[in-house]
């Protein structure tokens, strides 16, 4: 019953990893948006494994296809739908998994849910399925920048113990991350993920980091008291994505350890209206968008199928030796940063048009 | 658009907090389970005001009253209302706010959201909203207890630079939350929590701080993949209640520093089921529960309410101090703990009834 | 899980028969409406029982107290709630039905479905939940009648089997339906319906009759394809509606024998816009406005409890005659026309909101 | 907003009548139940068009391939997405109708509603979005088979002034409707039905009808009160489909003009539970089903598009003359059977999925 995210911009997603492929239905679009393909393609591709020789060696193009709602390169107001093929699926790989669930995966609680699974890889669990998160972004994107100039930039900021060092948010475009494989925007910093990286997957282990995003001209005003607070609805957001163990936004939990007096944003005139002297609110303030970027972070764990051999029980109970032999990543942050970028689109394009509503309903009031 | 929360087990919130009172209406609650505003008011006298010297001194009795859905001590299975009569409103220690927003408040954006907001105090982003979760999550943890046996439990990890010291949570009960006003289980850390919160409070300032909750006895197989993950409910839920600014589970943001080979819980024989020999998925894996107990931890920033004088500027972007007259708490955490414990539960309660129907299901299909 | 009805404009009612009362919440409502108890206490009173000797005895006031949602006289654009207490309740009336369910009442499907019901009367299939609809419809008819101008006005158009004349539906107002208390329009008509009403009375039986509902002013463009169609939504509504049968919306049931070259409306200028030179699409067409007045027609079957001797069974199914006491109306049409305008007024809010959005975001796409 | 229905068992369709295709997500099926396309297909089949002589000669082989949810021919728990392609696509015979709104039909509605619409044809408003309801439908229609044995069957039961006389309900199958191209199964009046739309179609001209349908074996304690009570959602899901104008269940219009004493349904002892000795509740009471057959009828206008010329008048409000030359239906009755049933079979499915978690729970907690 959850395949469904978002009020008013609302998406649903379909397919598994080794089945005809996976898709998305965008209901609640405008009319009246330039929209082809070429807008999504591009977000997929950094998604794609096989980008990179840091990256799963799973060759797939992951083409997309527009099935319905654009007609003369322009949406129509209806349901948008997005579909993705699936070409190199090798079921065989995972054979084993059949009878011993790989540890910290999504194979032994799915059984436990729907007393089945899907016969080869993690059907709804797969990594894949974030494809159709990230093309559903990328139209959200569309009307989100054409509807109120919102600009989304995620990068790697951590990976393992290398941190990337603190740096102005501001000037960082989707070039400057793209410009290393890493998707960290800090040269250096990325050269050395990169080493570590390739060093895990020399040694069949995994690595686990943090991305950080902001979210440019966001207009205040955005965001839904009282269950749909922005930051709610962000960290629900991030939360559903594959592999994340935490969510923070401004100041997050380094915050904790200020004082009120140090921690509150002063208000400053900003032209015409206010901003603030500090962003410790991360662009947010009761729920609701002040007009500050949003900036927050995202804790993803280290992948869970590693290459070495894992002593665990098979579903009987049995102590055995584990061996992946499916292909992975060894660290999934960089391709992971599209599908951040992807799932912000969506709440900030619900979001965006619930206030746009909102808005014109209390000009009409007054 | 969102003053409701959960999918099956639904509840609704309304009030202000200088209007009449706060209440909350709850659906899809099953007929038949023993119910009384005992229940209820147990929890709501941990989040009330004025139950010791750490807090705010409104002095609120926050009486609950059973407005529908219960007859001869039993429910219906039609709507539960709950209500609290506010009481001690003074809205004239509010008064100077009109003209200046708070700083790191929602005076700014709910004006700017709405172009107008309740005279005195937050209104709907006003803590006092957090009565109606309370109460709901009370209701929802009698359910959850009766269908299954889980048991929340929440407590104050951190104030400020304190810490408390990594312990058994096995054993922890609200009990011994409850043995010290600061709800730290540690008694020498409550202790040294409760002096830095005095000392903030002579000195009109605020401490921000984390609470960590542990819920045992979750069957497995609760979450709902894709979007209603569990761990992104739990994060949409927490980053929900006014203050927060993170959410992690179980290695959370200190797991992307482990590699692979050390995060994966290997799955070890427990009885008659699998369980896992280490717990850094805290209990969630592919964003469904696997039998281990769920642990995570929120981030509370300091108050943005404080006694000290603040530079900022008012509506017309003028230059202004301003120092706050209205009661407010230094620290919210010790009167956080029943708000977490209450938002878990919503979020349990709806899972489980998910689950239960499609175990039903799948089990007549069979 | 169904005690809410609409999307944007959102509203959850609560309360039994003979609990503390009745009520509701209204969510996604505008700020900076003016609104009063008097506005709604006008159709409450159209509603309540006692108005006239056609309707029962019970003899409630139904005062309604607006508990949240409204400061200064003006809505503040958070939930709105209402509150409705139960003064008159009598359970003892009802007592003899705990073994024996009331033929074509709720009594045994209530009892099926919830292995439980109400002690007395039928909890939240009684009449008395409809307050809440009735409440909620007159805070949305402000909305409407404000934003665009838009007009309701329902009467009943045939008791038994006597029906009203054709007569002209753009004259028709309030003042013209409630010049007798049948609520029929037509003076001789109503005279007729209230002797046969009477005579039903005298003789402890019950008579049934349709509502017709018009609704003016109503913008082109109004309703969501494809399952949110303005007649799906209504028709859901009405037959949401106790004792409802039927829905029927332009020509109707009558409408299926005619040919399409007569039935079609063809297209006439309207002053700047176009209109339908007849109106046998009721106003909508494709499950969209067209800016002509919607026109629908209700069933409702004779009210199920009469005061005549009844042959029936036992819940334990041994035959046993049954003789209601509670109060109870000879004809519930009078009193269900402020019902079909509240429900009526929820529809419209709902799918004028959706529309406004649209229309602001097409209009700055473009 | 709108192109989804359901709440627990949900179904998003999407697609363009002259664009790639339509479709349909279906979230919330259970996991373990048989399903191929021959399942779906065989209803598919009784909608297409060119079946007989009586419907339009648009040649669609509508062949569906499920895309997602299924593996080794069992459903996986997950969505399942059912895709049919367009082939035989003529916007070239629709382009007349860019400056001139059909009367009757959604041209001018949805133009006014989206500013725009699809360039050929109806878009969404096309009967063949309902190809995604069919398949859907047939799909809940495995599962409520399953889980209870219901069973669904609809036909017409009249066409134009022609009315198929009362028979027994209890005998009719899918058979006996389908022994003639009209879907009648009293031969006679089939075979009359044949002559009048042969006739109409001759003249270039449409007729209207009337489709009743029977749900046997619905077990008692199916729909939600208060609002998606059995009869409300019924008339929701029937005013959905394309050129339906009136819902009526049991007595329906008619019963309108009964007394209570003889509308009334008395018990009985049906074996080990009780039943009702008339179905004038058309198996419905108090919103929720009582075990008895639910009966209802569907009122469907005569096709909007026709052969005959018609005055109307464009877009810019001048006088003109229209005439059709897409291809229609002269009746759609024959064709709608299975989409009645569709609609049927989702609403029911939806209601026993809900009402099977309340008893399993209700069933824990006693």
């Amino acid at each position: 019953m959850s395949s469904s995210f978002g009020q008013v911009l609302k998406v649903t997603t379909f397919g598994e990893s080794h089945g005809r492929g996976v898709g998305v239905v965008i209901d609640g679009y405008p009319a009246g948006i330039a929209l082809q393909e070429e807008d999504i393609q591009v977000q997929l591709d950094r998604r794609r494994p096989g980008q990179s020789h840091l990256t799963t060696d799973r060759g797939e193009a992951d083409k997309v296809a527009l099935l319905s709602g654009v007609e003369h390169g322009k949406t129509l107001g209806v349901p948008i739908t997005l579909f993705v093929a699936n070409k190199d699926q090798r079921p065989g790989d995972y054979q084993s998994l059949r009878s011993v669930p790989r540890p910290s995966h999504a194979d032994y609680t799915y059984q436990v849910k729907y007393g089945t699974r899907s016969s080869s890889g993690g059907g709804r669990a797969s990594a894949r399925e974030t494809i159709a998160r990230v093309a559903a972004g990328a139209v959200a994107e569309k009307m989100i920048r054409h509807l109120a100039g919102i600009d989304i930039v995620a990068w790697v900021s951590s990976v393992g113990l290398l941190d990337a060092p603190a740096f102005d948010r501001a000037d960082i475009s989707r070039v400057d991350v793209d410009c290393h494989a890493v998707r960290c925007p800090h040269p250096e910093t990325a050269e050395a993920m990169a080493g570590i990286i390739m060093e895990a997957k020399d040694q069949g282990n995994s690595l686990g980091g943090m991305i950080t995003c902001v979210c440019r001209n966001v207009p205040a005003g955005l965001g839904e008291p009282v269950f749909d607070k922005m930051e709610a609805l962000l960290a629900h957001a991030m939360l559903s994505i594959p592999a994340t163990k935490g969510f923070e936004i401004g100041s997050g939990f380094a915050g904790t350890r200020m004082r009120g007096s140090e921690h509150n944003d002063p208000f400053v005139r900003k032209g015409d209206h206010l901003g603030t002297a500090t962003n410790n609110s991360g662009g947010v303030q009761g729920g609701i968008t002040n007009g500050e970027p949003i900036v927050f972070k995202v804790a993803f764990k280290p992948v869970a199928t590693i290459g070495l051999e894992q002593q665990t029980v098979n579903f009987d109970g049995n102590a055995t030796m584990l061996k992946a032999r499916g292909r992975h990543d060894p660290c999934v942050l960089p391709r992971a940063v599209p599908i951040v970028e992807g799932m912000t689109a969506l709440v900030l394009g619900d979001m965006l048009l619930q206030q746009k509503m909102r808005e014109t309903v209390q000009h009409a009031v007054r």
